[in-house]
């Protein structure tokens, strides 16, 4: 699935060629592109897409890791099932499952409280602060050009939140050539309105995660809340439903392959520039490793579970993100098996240093210290994951957050790490009152003893100096869980309070051991921000060299993802994963009915089966394939993030929801492979045929503006 | 593979209604089919078609086991490669191992002797002569009436065989309403002219078997050799090619998804007028205790042969084949698992049932003495299926057939049964000979004592009655082996000529056990027998009324397959085995590329991947594709038998050559579903391509007729 995951440490490197379908666009650079919008099929003028103040772009938002659209003009919101998924759990009791029955509310006063984990985000200015942020910086070198940058990174957010009602970020793009800053109105009453039952919403569960066929109905439907005055509020019964200027149109008109799609989101993260030794490190070293660790935490997870199932159930939304990184992590490797993308990238490297050798203006030490800064980057990783595997333990990474924030607040706001200032509090008060869902002290214990234990067997050389002698034993690992109280949300909140000393001289034995790794934790920091900041120096170097090459060919360079707004398009189309195999592009609601084994996660609901039986597919019959779609193909770029994004077609009316892509796609987060790399889609009128045909959720569909095929 | 196999008792009942695709007809049939032919886009006359004498059935022969046709005016006749297998590797040496670097005789002298076991079977004549068999039988039943027909079966081949150049035989049609005299050409010196390497011809092996995506390059080529007076002869150094009177002509222009497709051979065994009661026993009881018998065969002779090379060469064809049947059975219950096929039947008799009580002339009884009948059957299956697993020696077998020869022989020669009349020595002698190639002492042994000890944990009632005492302890195996000669080959040739007074007082322990259950053997074939002549009394009464039924409804019925030369066609076409995925219709050069590993079965010639890589396609690239097809699907109605059947274009040009089917269409033997039946071809482009770009085979190339396409 395509909640936003963040892998391990993102570099630049050469990337291939703009393709047709390549590309996760700023929307003001589809300026540059009207050429090839014109040539997919997109009706939209570029000029129009390009404003973010403009339909359709001011009807696309984000949740928490998740991208998502209103649909009505009273703040309805439609994303995916597994980006409601936290909000659906935390309203369910035995008696009410709305994980395994669905939720639909009625009326508006049924809509349920999504939680503090659930807010909605509205874009609504972006601006190129990339002087502002850069001037002068060259100067200086490592962690003091990174501290510096930060600071004015912070100056810039703190002078853009003077309104309240604003949360904004300075994300970097070209990693450091250019800083946009983003204000996003925060929406803090988010309400469920309507989710389908598991069996729809996450048909296929774990299994079918990154595979095709797939016949996921993975949509939900949120409400943005305000107050009285149109302004954010926290969450109040006297709230009122936010009146969006802007909404996306739901056509039930259909598609069919080769049709042209618009797709607008929040990817998370790609790493299309790297260079050809990071693959090659990913490849050989790093991913490897995490595999076998993120197995090894599984398998501890599963025993320690064993036979307890409310301890089962807290763990399985973990679990789930924990498999879901694994299959994606497994699916880079294999990815890598299959295409040797380090010779391609060998191949595009060769080239680019061809060209850059010849340019007048080109510095002679430049490719010499970034091959240097991405050494000193992995070296550093290698650290940073054995410090990871050693502190596997939900009550360790609490009290290091507690202790932490205390010596964060000894400073004026503005000079503390990012995460720890006054904006920050709600979101770790969050964290930490969410802990309690996903918590368990045998789990934790036995998760915390076996990552020890795997840390002892690491490489010397990758194990942080000094950490060793700091861990606690083995058999040292029981006492802590005794002599802790900071299993109790009333605790962890409590201490959020506490100052430095008073955590300093704390009896509880998790508060301790933070204390007492703290030193080495910060040095670990420290030569982060070192290594960054020689990286933040010399790779935006590197990327306007890349971007001035490209350029010289006539091609737009698109930034890595980096969880901000963007647009990409494509086609709705099939692809062979192999020779004399062809997949998709589309399932229909009979390959549900195939599936169905009666066994989780293939249990479809009854009703479903049944109108699929009777052939009852109402208005939402596909003329090509004689029966409602269920999930579709297309070739437009996406990743982790991407999650919920609005699938538009040419007119930027809404036809399907993006969540997930194929595995043989995976690897696309390097390289963007065209003929193989697919998103997966939700189509729309599956949809809206469960809503009529099994949920009857006819307050939902009434509410928003329908097209529905002439016949 | 398609290979002729023979399942286990095949039994008729009411079929689907006749579809496009579907039917093995008799090329007499086709006249009443010349609608759906030129629908279907044959261009060939019917009334040509029909015609043995007429081009291009005239073309068609057969190999035991297998299809081939003739493709020059000299008596090369091409077929698949492991239908070749058997000879290319009596003919393989450590030095010349023509199994792994293929053979080519670039001269008429150099061609290899296929050996006893490879013949060439030219079908020149074929008349109807039910009356002759079945005059005044239905006056008799049980044993009597099997016994008459057999007798005046014997007489026809008896009075067709007068010139001693043909074979005949006279298989019935409809399970016994119809009876056929087939007088065929046997040419007994068949050499081999060009095989590719297993690499091509074998690429995929057992892992591909039933599979699709398919790159095997399944061909070879032989000449049938003649006396100098144009007559068949024994294998000699005098005997010149046979001057075939009609050959195909190969085209390389090439097909596409749809075109018609024309497909002539000798499928072996279909049962698709089962009653529904007999696919429940298949499904329920017959194949299931069928499948494990085969597993635990093989799991004995690969312990047995394990450390041991030889052994387990000499035993890789015996485990190939258990391996195929095996899988073919399970392909039927997974067939049976995913289609409810009884409940199909169940309508489909239901109806049947329902007009046959409407009729005035109906029988009052025949379906009572129908289902009485195939309760026999079922019955005694049970117990030859026991005295199969009890008897699991090759020397036994040898033993049992050299006893039964011995009596047999005492009498005049037209009262002996089939299989072991004078016109039957060669085969024996053959078969006594051939052993030596597949036999080892202590693999046989364990094979023995292991299927002892399965036949004791069967079901009491299905072991034949008095059978338990008469067979060999465990204990005892290992002596019979040390008391018996028949492991050598001259011993096994020279008791063909012992009487059985000699052979009843031999000391050779294998002898002697053959003689000890002679009887009890004989018991069971006069049971069946009895069992045989009353279902060949009743079920041609049925099967007159399942015709009448169908002629009712203005459908034409074929007859179930009967390794009788047919007719087939349909159109190239992919399929869908699961919802959201399409399979077909064409394999690529590129696939061979993609599937290499470099470890068995997926070696591919590095010749050939050269070729592939640098694109060298010559005249044989698909303007579609863009490359080199390899294997491609249609909806033809085959079965076993029909490897190496001619798969001819509209105009009859041969465009490629079948060898097997898709996993899913293994149910097709019991019921043929249009939708997903497959078939699966050689691309005779491919062939051409190897031929001439890996193999360099010129000499054959150019003594084919062939029609490149016009570019």
């Amino acid at each position: 699935m395509y909640k936003l995951l963040v892998l391990p440490a993102a570099l630049l490197a050469v990337s291939g060629a703009t393709r047709a379908d390549e590309g996760q666009w700023q929307p003001h650079q589809l300026l540059q592109l009207k050429a090839e919008l014109k040539k997919t099929g997109i009706a939209i003028p570029a000029e129009k897409l390009a404003d973010l103040s403009k339909h359709p772009m001011s009807a696309i938002v984000s949740t928490d890791g998740c991208s998502a659209s209103f649909v009505s003009p009273d703040g309805l919101v439609v994303t995916n099932h597994h980006c409601a998924y936290d909000a659906i759990q935390r309203n369910s009791t035995p008696e009410h499952n709305y994980i395994a029955n669905g939720f639909l509310a009625r009326t508006r006063a049924a809509e349920l409280p999504g939680g503090p984990n659930l807010r909605v985000y509205v874009t609504d200015k972006v601006e190129d602060v990339s002087a502002r942020v850069l001037k002068g910086l060259d100067a200086m070198s490592g962690r003091q050009r990174h501290e510096a940058a930060q600071k004015r990174i912070k100056a810039l957010i703190a002078e853009c939140e003077t309104d309240k009602m604003y949360r904004c970020s300075v994300p970097s793009f070209h990693r450091g050539a250019e800083y946009y800053r983003i204000r996003q109105m925060m929406i803090r009453d988010v309400r469920l309105v309507y989710a389908p039952s598991d069996k729809i919403g996450n048909y296929g569960g774990d299994i079918d995660n990154y595979e095709w066929p797939r016949h996921t109905g993975d949509y939900s439907f949120l409400r943005a809340y305000v107050g009285k005055d149109g302004r954010p509020a926290d969450p109040s019964p006297d709230n009122v439903p936010y009146q969006s200027k802007d909404f996306l149109v739901v056509s039930a008109e259909g598609l069919k392959a080769g049709d042209p799609i618009l797709l607008a989101g929040y990817p998370g993260r790609t790493s299309r520039y790297k260079l050809p030794v990071e693959i090659r490190y990913a490849r050989d070293h790093a991913y490897p490793l995490q595999v076998a660790e993120y197995q090894a935490d599984l398998d501890t997870i599963a025993s320690a579970t064993k036979g307890d199932d409310a301890a089962e159930v807290r763990y399985a939304s973990v679990v789930k993100g924990i498999n879901n990184k694994m299959k994606k992590t497994q699916g880079l490797l294999d990815g890598f098996a299959r295409k040797d993308l380090a010779a391609i990238k060998d191949g595009q490297d060769a080239q680019f240093r061809a060209w850059y050798a010849q340019q007048p203006n080109k510095s002679a030490t430049m490719l010499a210290e970034l091959d240097a800064a991405i050494a000193a980057d992995m070296a550093l990783s290698n650290e940073e994951f054995a410090y990871t595997v050693a502190t596997n333990s939900d009550l360790f990474k609490s009290a290091r957050t507690l202790y932490r924030l205390a010596l964060e607040k000894q400073k004026p706001d503005e000079d503390r790490k990012a995460g720890y200032q006054l904006r920050d509090m709600s979101f770790i008060k969050a964290r930490m009152t969410r802990l309690e869902q996903s918590y368990d002290a045998k789990v934790d214990q036995a998760r915390f003893a076996a990552g020890l234990a795997r840390y002892a067997k690491l490489d010397a050389a990758s194990r942080p100096q000094g950490l060793d002698a700091l861990l606690p034993s083995q058999a040292g690992v029981a006492a802590l869980y005794q002599q802790s109280l900071l299993g109790d949300t009333a605790q962890r909140v409590a201490l959020m309070d506490r100052d430095a000393a008073s955590l300093a001289a704390s009896d509880d034995a998790f508060v301790k051991l933070a204390v007492k790794l703290h030193a080495l934790g910060m040095s670990l920091e420290e030569r982060r921000m070192e290594v960054d900041g020689n990286l933040e120096r010399i790779v935006p170097q590197y990327m306007a060299a890349v971007i001035a090459w490209k350029k010289s060919q006539g091609k737009p360079v698109y930034p890595d993802a980096n969880s901000t707004l963007r647009v990409t398009y494509g086609t709705v189309s099939a692809y062979s994963p192999k020779d004399g195999v062809t997949k998709g592009p589309f399932t229909t609601v009979e390959g549900i009915v195939e599936k169905h084994t009666g066994k989780e996660p293939f249990v479809a609901p009854q009703a479903l089966i049944e109108a699929v039986k009777a052939k009852r597919y109402g208005q939402f019959k596909d003329p090509v394939l004689g029966t409602v779609p269920v999930d579709f193909l297309s070739s437009a770029d996406t990743t982790g993030g991407n999650s919920g994004s609005a699938v538009m077609n040419k007119h930027g009316e809404l036809i399907g929801l993006n969540f997930d892509s194929t595995y043989e796609s995976i690897t696309k987060d390097w390289y963007f492979d065209t003929a193989i790399t697919r998103a997966i889609h939700l189509d729309i009128r599956y949809m809206l045929w469960v809503m009529k045909e099994v949920d009857h959720a006819d307050n939902v569909l009434k509410e928003m503006t329908i097209k529905y095929p002439k016949r």
